[in-house]
């Protein structure tokens, strides 16, 4: 018996789809979506077909739920690391850690998902608006984090301007490992966004 | 005959070989990768499957040929709508010329053999190489155009910054169009760049 057969059958199946989401974005990130399929997930994740098409229904199911699992992941991660908020948080930190957040496996995955979406009529309109939840959850907590008054004018914009250069730099790492480049970046461009949102908190 | 028939034998093969570039990228921009094949392409073009091959041995020859064509021919566009340089050229109206770089086609054909490469061996170090080329070229274009004074510390940085956050602003508007809150994005960062970058050229 594996230790998830001990479980009583509600926190198995919840195990069972966990072990799905995982290895779903894993499967993503490795091999793009063209080599992606429910199949494909559910034998690395050691789950037969049919439990993993009672936990997914379609391939886009398993996918959207997938990448969206991992983000909610690493937005508790995120402000995990800074416990008490803006308070304890010096800006270079924290604009470390959002560029982070587009280097991993999860961007990996995302963005192939994200590209799949661009040419695949099924997936469109799901990951268009997985992607703005996501999208609007980091943007808070990036807000949040960086102690910026978006009810100055301009705040809001530098923030997204400053998330979009984050994603951007989670693209140039895509082929290669971008780190040294992406610190110095990171270093400039913390300055130029404490100058921009005044006051540092720490 | 059509006009291409009609051009000395050199021209037309010129003519071909510039028919199956375009032709290649508006393929990649819009099936993606996985839909992208040398015949699709000659049909497309109105070629031969021959001719194309006699052009491009191989698929991964015909697609990085065509991202790196289009990518030179966008740069000379970009110079062109400068001629004076920096002279000429107000800041916002650069920052905004870069960050449309990345909003068209070619960029989203370029998205999808990027994020192919990443998963195929015989893509990979091609594309790495050619995005490395492309990359430095645009940057020498963006630290001209904006009057860049690079020996100034982190200078340099906060042009990379910059090209980051316009391939970041490509990819959020791959699925949607994100036109409205880029161009808010731009103005706010190009009066931080300006900041940055000291003395306005214009």
């Amino acid at each position: 018996m594996t230790t998830v057969d001990r479980l009583p059958k509600q926190d198995r199946s919840r195990a069972t789809r966990q072990r799905l989401l995982e290895a779903a974005v894993a499967c993503l990130a490795e091999r793009g979506w063209a080599g992606s399929t429910v199949a494909v997930v559910a034998e690395r994740a050691g789950v037969s077909r049919g439990a993993a098409q009672h936990h997914f229904p379609t391939r886009e199911d398993l996918f959207t739920a997938a990448v969206e699992y991992v983000a909610e992941e690493r937005s508790q991660a995120l402000r995990a690391l800074f416990p008490e908020g803006a308070q304890g948080a010096d800006r270079r930190a924290v604009v470390a850690a959002l560029v982070d957040l587009y280097t991993g496996p999860l961007f990996r995955a995302a963005l192939h998902l994200w590209v799949a979406a661009s040419n695949e009529e099924q997936l469109g309109p799901r990951v268009t608006e997985l992607e703005a939840r996501v999208g609007r959850e980091t943007h808070r907590i990036a807000v949040d984090l960086l102690a910026a008054d978006e009810t100055r004018p301009g705040v809001r914009e530098t923030v997204q301007g400053l998330l979009d250069m984050a994603r951007g730099l989670g693209l140039a790492n895509l082929l290669t490992d971008d780190r040294t480049r992406r610190d110095r970046v990171v270093t400039q461009w913390a300055d130029l966004l404490d100058a921009a949102l005044g006051q540092d908190p720490s």
